[in-house]
């Protein structure tokens, strides 16, 4: 590698070995590079057929012939194929001698050795290196090293940007065209795309430059453009055995970022930048941002290195994923590395995702809530278009807000389904409010709360008032469908009631917290929602006397009222990894009569608010709705999980961590190529600190209760608390924990119920009983 | 057929049998479809490898990222194709077990049957009939019968509208995309496709339905996007042995025709219509239509079939060439039958198709002319961005009249050479002048004169009073190229200077008889022109003082000063059909330096002013540059054969017509893939009229002395002068004259130097003595 660096120890690389064209969106989806600004998926430079190859860019979505706004393939720029004559090497136009590629996680790097042999046996190595840069957002670079090993000739390379790309659509087949060609240009040197999405016009400019290093005399390049795409060509003079080395330089913007009229002249300003500053530097910058983002994110695990490497993919996507300062976009279901759920965001963000930030990237979580605030126009415009009041977040959520729920899906023999999520699943909205909690618990950002988020929980807790209807001496929330959607059109989810209860319970803490504390933003705030008395008594009426389904005597919590007289069925059957089976006669048609259900919803609500029920309690509801529930999300083994830990039964929480670790690396769902399970990433974060490594804020204390697998010699990671870097590391028996941070700072925290407090820069131990 | 008609005579029929991919190219012009509005090429439905298809539509250009504005490709509409199983027919993927094509210049329908076999043996029969409609301009159809002719079985038919489209770049293998999406629509039952042009925005709208007649049952279709394609698919069950009949039904409008914001309206309604009145209906009005344009236009050559097939053919492309009511477009150089010349008009306009035009359809001939006025602001601006005063026309002109010809061209050998024609082709200026006074003499339409002509034949001498320059006592025009393109910065080009001439003597001619007829107009002209007393006597001066080189001794025109002097190099060597071969040694690269020229330059000049030089100095001049005339232009063999038949040398002539008229049928020159060669087609037209049939105007008067070849027994034509429609039969020793029209009209012709006057309706028999 030019930049001087070795390849790095094992559990820091995901391998493919050989080429297997089936595969290849698995593999896409793995070796997926990002910044936060922009992902590529790991397509090979050559597309084969059956490459699922993309480039997305954090909030450009389009609808046009879609069904509805989408995230949008952007221009690609890792096109680079070699020629001899009329042959094109490639893995499918060529024979594969070998063919190796590793992504190296520490360092962002996906290396690539490829050799293919054309059918006079002329054999070619094709070596790669591609680096999405952390340093320079919009800067990547493609570093390709050809060498002929048998033959000598004249070689040419076709290196382009391709603007001609389609989302994938609805029906089997279909593809979705989102962007038009603004302008090409091909006679600076450089190449020049510019297009621009079909409703908004929104640009995506890039700009790219092949340099080949020593050319041999003779050697020409030549720009050409071939409709929506533009590439050069590089003709040379190759001989047997010498390697010829290409770098690929890349620059994209948006208009997004407020280049509209300049997109050209800075996308090309920052290529030219990028070249005259080299490869060695720009490596060198991009490793020390990868390096102080691993410094932080970085979880070890000693003594288990299947769970160290798994969970080091999950950090790794959670890292690229990272929102690079834009308080305008959210995390999509599949970060944006693939097309599945269209790149909206779900709860799935706040519940699974936002957990990692608000404790690694304190400020970029405060970026995904700004994205709820940011989008808090379109939650209103929600509400009103279905009869309410106050904000109702959209299910999937795109640019805007606006609700971007398909209407309708296609079950696998083609047949329409409608879907219900946007009207009935409303939890969203107390969802987004239990992340705006959470992390104003974990960073004391009271600014935040103020400026922004009380804003949000008014006006969510206004959607609840306008939801609920009052039946007798109780209000109900009727007709929705909870965290488990294989019962829709249900009365009081006990997850969606609860849920609803803490917005509105939440929303007068922040009003009385403020009208002591910032009395005059209060009054502007209640000025400008209008916010009358009648609401507020309202307010403390209904979250007082919300129903909760919930069973005295067995000390069950009812999933939704009705759902104990189903069909009683529990799961009888797993497969060989222990994952349950549908019993004999159900299926998909038929299971909303019975209670198998689809996820973690009760189970989940009681984590969430462990604090708030027995322990017993707990226990009982654990125990029955395990028995009952089909993990058909990738959400669910890692409520398990949590939810085990928390009430000691350890023996299934580690099964559930590699469930959800391991979820798109062994491709568990068969839909790995579709992008990877954002909310499974989350989740195997939140079982390794949360679950075993105890943490959690109770009371709004942070607590350690710390259970770690027999084998798991010392589980150590960093975390922020109020503000302070702190780092624990966790054995079996006690823990050591550091405050970082100026002289006399102080902090203090539970360990198993005793208060323990820190000073700066001086390592705790703490003795550690034993949980269970 | 649907329709009921059945194939017509053999000389209307032009026929393909088997399939040759390579020949893809040649068959797709030679069987295009049009209505002046748009041209079709005739590419297979399956849309072959190696097909350069293309759909053109009048007045629709772009630049992008072409090197110049060009006439754009516009979204296809043919494509329809058969699956069965995974195995979709077409005569690349299956085996051809026959082909054959026929188009029916008469009707103007294309007929296609294949049979084609997959690899199980499977046998299906296709047959089509594709017909561009003449009575309804924007609307088309493809009747499809299928047949599977040894099995059963689900077949499924792919009919869609392709947006997908590039036009043909300047280097090879270059595409230049022209059209971005605008829209697409697949719920309306019908298929909707908008698009627009990048520079702008000027839209394209195309709607489709595909309707199977009697669908078995359990048939279903569904409307597919696929990025800038949308298709219907219709999925039936097949029986052996039975036929199935598709219709579909096409409509296009563009956003030139004032449709702007209906668009999509217009565009699906007329479909609706269509399909509403039927197949039947449209096929009578489309036939009706192209009945009266061949009564029109129709010549009959008895007695020689191949004389009579091959001008039938360029007949044909006249006829659907011919301007749609559309003052603002022109003809290019290849029609829209393809992107050679990218869709510009030339001077081929004005003196090879208008003679056409103003005898069979005048008023589509003075469309041709007001497509001059309406450029006449690009000519002003030329003329500015030249350093020069008024009117400089554009060598090549698209849809501005600003200049559009390429800077530069490519050699075979892909090394770029400089195009002076731009600059130094300045002729065109006077061309168009002599296009109008060609029209204004045949139809006597002094309005269009007066009111459009005039102000053009101004401007246009103004340029000449600035390009001219004053050396001695005359005035020179110099650094210009002629009609031969062998030659270029030559001074006083013969064929230029005498053209300027006659511009500023036709502007002195129409100013002094509009001083008479129409004072009042001449002021409001001369004050919109501010056109200045002194310009007035300056034209008088160079008109009658400007250098015409001419050798009094010999009595040569000498092409131009110094022509004499080039090397003396003859034709030496024809090829097999008798046309010239380049001397050894001589090539592209040196022939500037001999006598050798590329095309009639100084004999196409004596032709047109036949009646300004004697005929020994006709005589003289002819036999001098025939010897060194390389034929290297489409335009080049039809003026020799009109020459010839001037001064009475038809030994020639007939090989020179069959040249002109055949080729594109016979692909002479090897490009008739990239369109038809319009000029030719014309030539060849004026070859028969003109030349053949005698037919000149001379001095103001319709004057004949015809020379039939020994086997035409008769020739037969009409055409319209001053507004009458007139029928002449011309015979071994006589003719026979007819005028049409109201009973007590007149007219007067002059046969071999005698007056004959014609009476309405009475048809009179002239006897003709032998010419020669």
């Amino acid at each position: 590698m030019a930049g001087g660096f070795s390849l790095s120890s094992d559990d820091w690389l995901i391998v493919e070995k050989g080429f297997n064209p089936k595969k290849q969106g698995y593999y896409e989806s793995l070796f997926a590079l990002g910044n936060g600004y922009l992902t590529v998926r790991g397509s090979l430079e050559e597309n084969p057929p059956g490459s699922y190859r993309g480039t997305y860019m954090a909030g450009i979505f389009d609808k046009a012939e879609g069904y509805v706004r989408e995230l949008v393939k952007a221009p690609g720029w890792n096109d680079f194929s070699i020629w001899f004559q009329n042959h094109r090497f490639s893995p499918v136009e060529s024979k594969v001698l070998s063919h190796e590629r590793i992504l190296d996680m520490r360092k962002g790097i996906l290396h690539r050795t490829t050799r293919l042999k054309d059918p006079q046996g002329r054999i070619i190595r094709f070596e790669s290196k591609r680096v999405v840069f952390a340093h320079q957002v919009r800067g990547a670079v493609v570093d390709v090293v050809i060498t002929p090993e048998n033959f000598s000739g004249n070689l040419r390379i076709y290196s382009g940007i391709n603007g001609d790309v389609t989302n994938l659509g609805y029906f089997p087949r279909e593809r979705v065209k989102h962007l038009n060609l603004v302008a090409m240009r091909r006679s600076q040197g450089q190449i020049y795309l510019e297009m621009e999405t079909r409703d908004d016009k929104t640009k995506i400019a890039v700009a790219a430059d092949t340099v080949l290093e020593n050319p041999p005399e003779g050697t020409y390049k030549v720009n050409r453009i071939y409709g929506e795409k533009v590439a050069q060509v590089i003709s040379f003079n190759a001989e047997k055995g010498q390697s010829y080395h290409f770098t690929k330089w890349v620059s994209t913007f948006t208009s997004r970022e407020g280049y509209d009229r300049q997109l050209e002249a800075a996308t090309t300003d920052l290529l030219r930048d990028m070249i005259y500053s080299g490869l060695t530097e720009n490596l060198k910058k991009h490793l020390e941002e990868r390096e102080k983002e691993w410094e932080q994110a970085e979880i070890t695990i000693k003594g288990d290195r299947k769970a160290q490497k798994g969970l080091r993919f999950n950090l790794y996507n959670l890292i690229i994923a990272k929102p690079h300062h834009d308080p305008t976009v959210s995390i999509g279901a599949k970060f944006l590395t693939g097309e599945g759920y269209k790149g909206h965001a779900f709860w799935d963000t706040e519940f699974f995702i936002l957990p990692f930030y608000i404790h690694v990237f304190p400020e970029e979580a405060k970026n995904l809530l700004m994205y709820r605030y940011y989008t808090l126009k379109g939650a209103l415009q929600n509400a009103k278009d279905m009869g309410y009041k106050g904000a109702k977040y959209a299910w999937e959520s795109a640019d805007t807000g606006l609700e971007t729920t398909p209407s309708y899906g296609l079950r696998e023999d083609g047949s329409m389904v409608k879907i219900f999520t946007a009207e009935e699943e409303v939890h969203i909205v107390a969802d987004v409010v239990a992340g705006i909690y959470a992390y104003v618990n974990v960073t004391g950002d009271y600014d935040f709360l103020y400026d922004q988020g009380a804003e949000i929980v008014f006006q969510a807790a206004r959607f609840w008032l306008s939801r609920v209807e009052k039946r007798r001496d109780r209000y109900e929330i009727r007709k929705v469908i909870g965290p488990d959607e294989f019962h829709e059109h249900v009365d009081n989810n006990a997850f969606t009631n609860y849920m609803a209860m803490l917005n509105l319970e939440y929303a007068l803490e922040i009003y009385y917290k403020m009208k002591k504390e910032r009395p005059g933003q209060l009054k502007a705030l209640v000025k400008k929602l209008k916010l009358k008395k009648q609401e507020l008594e309202k307010l403390k009426t209904v979250s007082k006397t919300i129903y909760f389904p919930y069973d005295q005597k067995t000390e069950l919590v009812e999933q939704f009222e009705g759902y104990f007289s189903l069909d009683n069925i529990k799961i009888s059957k797993t497969d060989r990894s222990g994952m349950p089976l549908f019993p004999r006669g159900i299926s998909g048609d038929n299971v909303e009569k019975t209670q198998l259900i689809k996820q973690a919803d009760v189970v989940l609500l009681l984590y969430i608010f462990a604090d708030r029920f027995s322990k017993k309690l707990k226990e009982t509801n654990y125990e029955y709705y395990e028995a009952r529930t089909m993990h058909e999300s990738s959400l669910s083994p890692c409520a398990y999980a949590l939810m085990g830990l928390e009430i000691g039964d350890h023996k299934k929480a580690y099964n559930y961590f590699l469930k959800t670790s391991y979820m798109d690396l062994i491709d568990a769902n068969k839909n790995a190529a579709d992008g990877i399970h954002a909310a499974a990433t989350g989740g195997a974060w939140q079982t390794v600190v949360h679950g075993f490594g105890g943490m959690r804020v109770r009371r709004g204390e942070l607590c350690f209760d710390p259970w770690l697998p027999k084998k798991w010699q010392e589980l150590a990671f960093n975390f922020i608390w109020k503000g302070c870097r702190c780092k624990v590391k966790i054995l079996h028996g006690s823990m050591v924990i550091q405050l970082e941070g100026g002289k006399g700072k102080t902090a203090q925290i539970h360990v198993q119920g005793k208060i323990i407090k820190l000073k700066a820069n001086c390592p705790t131990r703490i003795k550690l009983r034993r949980k269970y």
